[in-house]
Formats: C-alpha cells, structure tokens, sequence
C-alpha cells in the first residue's frame, strides 16, 4: 500500500488573516491601506508567550510552513509535537493570503496589479512584528528562514532585537551583482510576454509564458550545474524527443526536439503558473533584492551591533545564487559586531534548493542549535 | 589627438563569398541547395598551401577574424605579418554572409526564417573543407578557435585528419546539462516576443527585445559572478537610477530602478539586436547544442583517435558555461587515444569570455605551441 506523501503533513491549529486597521507605511514610499496578513499557526502560545518559532517562508511558499518543511514541521520533524508554537506568516507581497499585487487597493477599488509599491525587507518584518505582538507573542524563541525567509529572520533579529532570542538564517545574504541581475532578467521575461498587458491582466489571464520562463531560470540559479549533470547530463528528453531533429521536421517552437534538462525547465515553469502570480513574482523579487542590513546604518557591522540573538548562519557548499564565501563574510563582519554567530555549511550538490531537498541533513546541523 | 581603435585593424587582403554548386546535405537530414560560404584572407597561401591558419569564429563573430581578434590578427599581434595566411570562413547559419535562416531558400523564393535546417557542427567543417580544397589550400599549419569556434577546430581535426597539422581550442566543450538548459531559455525568450511571428518576422523587423533578452542571459553565462561583483556589486544604475524607487513611483516596466548590472545587461541586449539576427541566434545556438564528438563512434576516445594534428585545449578558469573539468577531462580522453595533447588554463576572472577580454594573456599562453 502507497502512502501519500502528504500524509503526515501536520494541519495548522489555526489558520486566518489579520487585517489591520491602520495604513502601513513602507520604506521607500507609498502606503498600504489596511493590509491583511495571512498567518498559520501550529499548537499553542504558552501562557508567558515564549515558545513560539516563527517561520519566514521563501519566495513561492505560504503560512502554512509543515506543507513546504514537512520533514522539520510536520510529524516527526524536528520541531514537531516539542511543545512549540510554530508560526507562518505569509509575507507581503504574495499571492497566498497577505496584501499583494493582487489584493484590492482601496483607493482604486481595483487589484493593485503594477502599482503595487515596493515593500523593503524590513517593511515585512515590522508587519510581522505587529502580528506578532496583537498574538500576545512576547518573545520568539526561534526565527528561522531559507533563502529570502532567511533575509526576513535577519532583518527581524536586526530591527526588533529584543523579540528575538534565536536566528536561523539559511542560504541567505545581501543578492551580489550576478543574483541581481538574473532576477532583472526574470522580471524582464514576464513583462516582455504580451499577456502581461502593463501588469493589468485579468485574474485567470496572467502571463503564463514569460512566468514559466522566469521560474526556469530561477530554478537554473537554485539548483548546481554538478547536480543537472548529475540528474540529465546529455540526454534527451526522456518523453521521447529528439534534440537531433532538423528544424524543419518539426513543428514550429521548441518541442520535439529538447534535451532533458530542457523538457523539466519547461515542466517545471508550467507547474509554477498553476500555483503562483507574475505580479507577485515581480513584487518579491524587488524585495529580494533590496535586502542590505547596511543600508541605513554606517556598514552592516553597526547593523548587526543591535542583534540580541544567538545567530546560525547555514551556507550551501553548492549555491551559487548565494554563494557560501558572502554567508562566510556576513558571519565574520556579526562575530566583529560582538554578536554570538555560528556558522555551518550544508554540504550538497542540491545548490540553493538544498534547504528542501536536504531535509534530514539540515535537521542534522540545526538540531544542536536547539538544545 | 585620439588614435580609434580600430586604427590598428589588419583589413582582409580578401574578402568574399563562394558559392559551392552542388546540393549539400546536413547530418540531421534536409538539404542546403547551393551553400554560400563567406570567407576573408589576409595574407596569401603560399605555393605549397600550407601556410594556413583557418580560424573559426563564435557565436557572433564573422570571417573577419582581425576584426573581432585584432591582438592576436591585427597588426602587433602574434599571428601577425608572420608569412602566415589567415583564413577566416563565416559559419552556416550565422547573418555575417554564409547561408542562413536569412538566406532566400531556393525552394520557396523566400528568407528559410524558421524553415532553416538543423547544421552539426560537422556539417559546418565539412562544408568549410570543401572551401578550403577549392582556395587550393592543402593542410592547416593551425586551425583555431573558441566557444563554437573551438568546437569546429575539433571536429575539423577529427573529420579531417589529414587536413590538420595543429589545433587551439580555447573554451570549448560538448555543453552540460546545465548550458543546453539556458540555450534553450535563451530561444524561448526569443519565441515569446510577439515580433518573433514564428520566425517570419520581416527583415528589420526582428524580435528586438526577446532576442536582447536571450544576449543578456548569455552575458551573464559568458561572464564570472566573480567578475560581475568587481565591477557592478550592488551599486544602482551608473545613469543614476534608484532601485530603491517604489514600484507606483516609477513608470511601468523597469527602466528607472535598475542597479547597475541590470543596466548593463540591458545594454549588451540593446547593442546586440543592432548586430545580429533572432533567427540565426536560433540556428547556431541548436548547432553548439548537438556538438558531441562522440556521436557517430563508440565513445569520445574512438572519436579522437581519428585525430593526426598536435591538440592545445584552453580552459578557463572562471568559465562556467565551459567548465575547466570539463576541458581537462576531454585532454585526459584524447591523450588515452594517442593524441598529442596539451592542456592549458587561462587564469582569470573574465568567464567564458576571457578568450576575448585576456588577449595578450592567451597569446602568451599559445604563443609557444607555435614555434
């Protein structure tokens, strides 16, 4: 008998939105009226308000952390039935439940679509924070990320020193010149595709091509070139395509005739668009780019000079959208700062990805952390 | 007074186009009817034909070779005003004069467009020895080349082992999984902007941005993250635009808020849609796809056991489309077949395209091979 793989997905104890009342002002400008943060949680807030674990998910997940970590946060997991609160917060800007391009902008009545402002890495955690304190959460024991939900978990270690008293911060750093110019590039193929219409396509009408196409080469910056050796070196697509084939045999386009690695790009960009939004790819990654702890302060040491937290910082051996050298320095520049920082290295051909393809093996450097 | 630079430019002794005949039949099936090859000479072959050194050109060079390598074939340069004729032929399916997706098909009366047959790289040296033959050239003191260029020096000195006394093949390699992926990113970026019309798009009137997109993605895959940092970092656009500006602040798409690798990457897109052609981007990119020597025989080894010439194989240390091990483990393949073979590493942070950017360190590399 099969088991679904989601069988032992751990179900939120709670599961809503919080819509505050105020406008938020965010840092490079521009407000959001009355936003609405989506949040998850699993178990209970103690009475002293200081078993909670706050989970910052990266660009494409959600609330509902044990659905994307299910080896960390649902049965069996790390941190699963230990007495903690977990809690997922869907970030702003994303289309899983928090104000993002697609939500409704009161002052239009319309989506937001492109005018959807910038909302900084610290513009999300300040929201978050304020979630935080209306759930009566005094203290996070742990706040932990990958990628740019490790940013989040910095950021929040940066900007609310006291409200945190542990960080995991996983394949995240400041994005170097090579990150940020493949997220251009990503936002240039969603607007370059005509479905697109300036951002103001109708709901169920979004760019699904130049989206697709984005999210491939996503996926060529968060795997390794030694893993897609590994996995497709050569070959043909496996359906049965022939990379042989003359131009002029074939139909117009591209199919037909792809190597493998080609044939799971493509699948893997048509999956995305089923479950992901091109305004809001294009929101998140803005906000991706524009993490710096420096900015604002006079270097990034005088940033991390306010951290309370007791810090792990984990670096992929194969990311190169992160690359383990900028982890390494960012560890360094927090030890100079005084902050009590510990580095580690996730040893995997898996690059960026491996914080979820890597599960157990992750599970293994962190667990320690924890004792 | 300021000297151009290209003052020093060695002009062809000649220039011009042969039209072979006969039909030529590609490999992959379908047939070129009267192949045109555009070809440059500077120097003569001497009586006996075998001052020759045919140079094989990349991506999106021509048969003028000083013009795109002047310090190593203009005047100063190591091949220079040596006694040497330098034989420059333009690749099949480029838009630099030799037959191509925007050649008249013989068949239809019109441009082949998307019709354009599929060409080997076998299929290229083929028709280039026929050339080659018919200039009353009889062996190659040196063909040379890199990237594709590269790949057709190898093939041409295992297609024609009597042809080749010696090779330089800088940066080649039959492309991993992870460089077929993003050549096959870059032709659907191509294919998504709407002015690509299934490649019948009109003469001038090419999809500009989809084919700038493409060049900006290979930009980056020609060049090291390394070198990115040291010159873009994560500065804003050198034109003074602000990354941090919100989104509604800014007009709609992009411009205005780029951080200087962007714009520089746009900018490489922006110049290269001025020089070359979307469909023959299509074509020669397929032909570097399908470069595997070890096609047709039993292995790779069986391959280079054909091969008669002297071999020099250049990695580069920083290149990650054409990873150094790569390159190392073909050297090693071919000297277990008997193949004279060295193997030199160009050491710098350019990438891929340091063959291009490091000149005077490459002539200082080859520079012995030849004497």
């Amino acid at each position: 008998m099969s088991v679904s793989p989601s069988a032992a997905l751990a179900a939120p104890s709670f599961e809503g939105e919080h819509r505050f009342d105020e406008a938020f002002s965010l840092e490079a400008g521009g407000v959001l009226e009355s936003p609405i943060l989506r949040y998850a949680l699993y178990g209970e807030p103690n009475a002293a308000g200081d078993n909670v674990i706050f989970v910052a998910h990266a660009l494409s997940g959600s609330a509902r952390v044990a659905d994307w970590w299910p080896r960390l946060f649902s049965e069996g997991g790390l941190f699963h039935g230990r007495g903690y609160c977990i809690l997922g917060i869907n970030m702003l800007g994303s289309c899983y439940g928090s104000t993002g391009p697609g939500s409704i902008d009161p002052a239009t009545g319309r989506p937001y679509g492109p005018k959807f402002p910038l909302v900084s890495i610290g513009d999300m955690v300040t929201l978050q924070a304020r979630l935080i304190e209306k759930l009566s959460m005094r203290r996070l024991r742990l706040v932990m990320g990958a990628s740019i939900g490790g940013m989040q978990a910095l950021e929040m270690a940066i900007r609310f020193p006291e409200l945190v008293e542990r960080v995991i911060s996983i394949g995240a750093a400041p994005l170097q010149a090579m990150g940020l110019g493949l997220n251009h590039l990503q936002r240039r193929m969603i607007q370059l595709d005509p479905a697109w219409k300036g951002g103001k396509y109708a709901p169920g009408e979004q760019p699904r091509e130049g989206l697709a196409l984005a999210r491939a080469l996503a996926v060529c910056s968060y795997k390794s070139a030694e893993l897609f050796e590994q996995r497709f070196a050569r070959k043909p697509d496996r359906s049965g395509e022939d990379p042989w084939a003359s131009l002029h045999e074939a139909a117009q386009g591209l199919s037909g005739r792809r190597f493998d690695v080609a044939g799971y790009l493509d699948y893997q960009g048509e999956r995305f668009v089923e479950r992901f939004d091109a305004n809001a790819y294009l929101a998140i990654t803005r906000s991706m780019d524009t993490f710096d702890p420096a900015r604002g302060y006079a270097s990034a040491e005088a940033a991390f000079r306010r951290i309370q937290a007791e810090i792990m910082l984990v670096s992929i051996s194969s990311d190169w959208l992160f690359p383990p050298a900028d982890i390494a320095a960012m560890a360094e520049s927090m030890t100079s700062a005084g902050v009590r920082c510990q580095l580690r290295e996730l040893v995997s051909s898996h690059g960026h990805d491996a914080f979820l393809a890597e599960p157990d093996e992750l599970a293994r450097l962190i667990g320690p952390f924890m004792r």
